[in-house]
């Protein structure tokens, strides 16, 4: 029996890997690079880049205006359409819109305004700051004093569950959620806690910027309200990437848009002076979408489509328990601690390791050992696992060269002071 | 001398034309093709083509999320320190973010929250109507009763300049307007209008969307509080590229953006969990923006900053002059009405005409004769002078071949029907 500590194990994972040649559709320039940051920023499909240059070269080149009635307008419903298909949506629920900070900030808003009565908002301490501004911000909007309750994580990995039981009630108007925490890699029971806000008559927004494309999310099963979410990391859509929204469809014209942009109008080139909004999701648009970034989204899109959301979440639960079983037989006893939920079912796609040299093994990474994974303060490392192109081996070698880093103390010529923590 | 009227005298024009060579800068891959919409959606520069290939490839492809550290961050700042040299600003008052509804929600619900005791905003109906309809929207979010006055233009062609002097009052917040007319062309004394505005104690802010990088915008001079503007027209910034706003440096730290994302934020990789607005404009930015399509504005803005913004207007002048004497020869005896001011001093870089048979014209133009200009509802052909690429020949053609389709009544094949007038 092979041993799980040496490289020909992951080898004999990686010729078992049904997924594995879909590595070979992204650009890989440096195979020596280990990418453990897909959840940041995925990889570029060879396909996007054509794509790109058709758009530019032949549409905008020579199309000119032309290019609007001859694809691009139909764009953002087309490419939401598919990612409709990754998150458990009907296609004409997701759209691509915005960024995903600006289609929060609308849905939050239009929750609010459709929940008068109440002045809560309910969120949790493993969200992205990002969404808690935005929900701030929106709070000051509604019209009426709201507060913002974030329930406290019991330990910076787990979600508070009980906390969010006991603070969702009859004053709340909105719940917002992290479907995967950005840090942790917590994945809620989407079903469950929805199911908790609808029974205190609450909407429910998650965001699913960090599940998209990696972890199954049952929108409409589980009879989800409003949703958004990244394109840039598991649906590998390009830097920035604009974001999806998701509206059920029987709310989408029960809400109002808060920024009533002339992409949301009814009849866009009446040019009336009053606005009425068009029908069904197209009402969540605001202004014109920057097509070349939005064009680069759909081909990544593809990719997933055809590879599989249960065979994609499969191999990344195998994926993360094997990093997890490298880090016990490894990297515990070098002072690593485990960042993320050791139950499978409850984790993402990406683990985060603590260390107090944290920052510095990061650094010492990326710079000495070709392994680029993220890092969040104050000590952890976060591994992203992207199945598409991730391999066994890549695994194996990020840990090896973690390893050799502290074992070699090959940190210690990094220090604080080129650190973010100030 | 040469008659007006002949081809010759447009070679000649183009032979005297110091910008001319600023045509071959841009990619034009069939010379047959009249385009005058480059107010809508301007050209591809052919610099961009390699700009966009160099991000898509070498930055995202292999730097991966390097390249957010290695200049992708700093380009909303980069590129609006360019843009600020065209529209008479300083480099740290104009940014590129979201797109101009965005911007123009995010700056009207700034300027309503800094006037608490006022309750009217005052436009006018040349205005954008999608402007409207975003003023209409952060109105409603204003936190007290506000109202949206349109002041009408006497003939649809000119300014309402005494409505809006009647209008301003002592509870005015805002005064938000187009500089330049989308469908007239008609084109604001912004120093003028500004004072009127800050006489009576209100904020104002100008859609520069159909003058920035053709008609000099004193923003500076004029002590403009707001501003917002497209960078896919004039600006040659690609499909949809986003937009840029800026906000006086005095301001900035005066006003609140009510979508309070990352962006934005004191401290972006603090993970703070309160919003702690940035210094200076970034606290205007609100999530991550697309860098496919940022990247792609900045050789457009080069080239403009390259042949000059004076230079530019000259010859615009000029090219909107010339095409005025042409419709007065040849094409206001065929029923064409010139719908777009005659006052050089007033009028941006498009001209108007009006036409009872207008929008078959119109199709005719395109389908017929290569001529692609746009239209407006109801009977309005509107022509796009963009003098970085817009040669006197251009304009004699594409008055001639207008002419032709009337004289020879090829318009007639086409019906209302096919319209977009319903």
């Amino acid at each position: 029996m092979l041993e799980i500590t040496k490289l020909t194990y992951a080898q004999a994972l990686d010729q078992q890997d049904e997924l594995a040649s879909f590595r070979d559709r992204f650009i890989i320039d440096d195979p020596d690079l280990i990418y453990l940051d897909g959840n940041s920023l995925g990889r570029l499909p060879g396909k996007t880049a054509g794509q790109i240059q058709q758009t530019v070269e032949t549409l905008w080149g020579a199309r000119l205006i032309r290019g609007w009635s001859e694809g691009w307008m139909a764009l953002q419903e087309q490419i939401g359409g598919k990612i409709a298909r990754l998150v458990g949506a009907q296609a004409d629920e997701v759209a691509i819109a915005d960024s995903t900070s600006v289609n929060l900030y609308k849905l939050a808003l239009a929750a609010l305004t459709a929940r008068p009565d109440r002045h809560k908002i309910i969120t949790d301490d493993l969200n992205f700051p990002s969404d808690v501004y935005v929900l701030q911000g929106a709070a000051k909007l509604a019209g009426r004093p709201c507060q913002i309750q974030v329930i406290p994580s019991p330990d910076g990995i787990h979600a508070p569950v009980d906390g969010l039981r006991a603070a969702i009630d009859d004053d709340t108007a909105l719940v917002s959620l992290s479907h995967t925490a950005f840090k942790s890699s917590y994945t809620y029971d989407m079903t469950a806690i929805t199911a908790l806000a609808h029974d205190a008559g609450a909407l429910i927004l998650w965001d699913l910027s960090h599940s998209a494309g990696a972890v199954p999310c049952p929108l409409n099963a589980a009879q989800v309200d409003l949703a958004v979410g990244c394109t840039y990391k598991y649906l590998n859509g390009g830097p920035g990437a604009p974001a999806f929204l998701y509206v059920r469809r029987d709310l989408q014209e029960l809400l109002h848009n808060p920024i009533s942009g002339w992409m949301g109008q009814k009849d866009m080139f009446n040019f009336d002076l009053t606005y009425t909004p068009a029908p069904g999701l197209r009402r969540f648009f605001t202004g014109t979408p920057p097509i070349l970034s939005v064009s680069a989204i759909e081909a990544g899109v593809d990719l997933l489509l055809e590879a599989g959301l249960d065979r994609l979440r499969a191999k990344s639960v195998q994926q993360t328990e094997y990093f997890i079983e490298l880090w016990e037989e490894l990297l515990a006893s070098l002072g690593f601690t485990l960042n993320s939920p050791r139950e499978a079912n409850l984790r993402g796609s990406h683990i985060s390791l603590g260390h107090p040299d944290g920052w510095r093994i990061d650094q010492a990474l990326i710079h000495e050992m070709k392994v680029l994974p993220d890092f969040r303060k104050p000590d952890n490392i976060r591994f992203g696992i992207t199945p598409l192109y991730t391999s066994f081996t890549d695994i194996y070698t990020a840990v090896e060269r973690l390893h050799t880093v502290v074992v070699e103390r090959l940190y210690e010529k990094y220090s604080l002071k080129d650190s973010l923590i100030t």
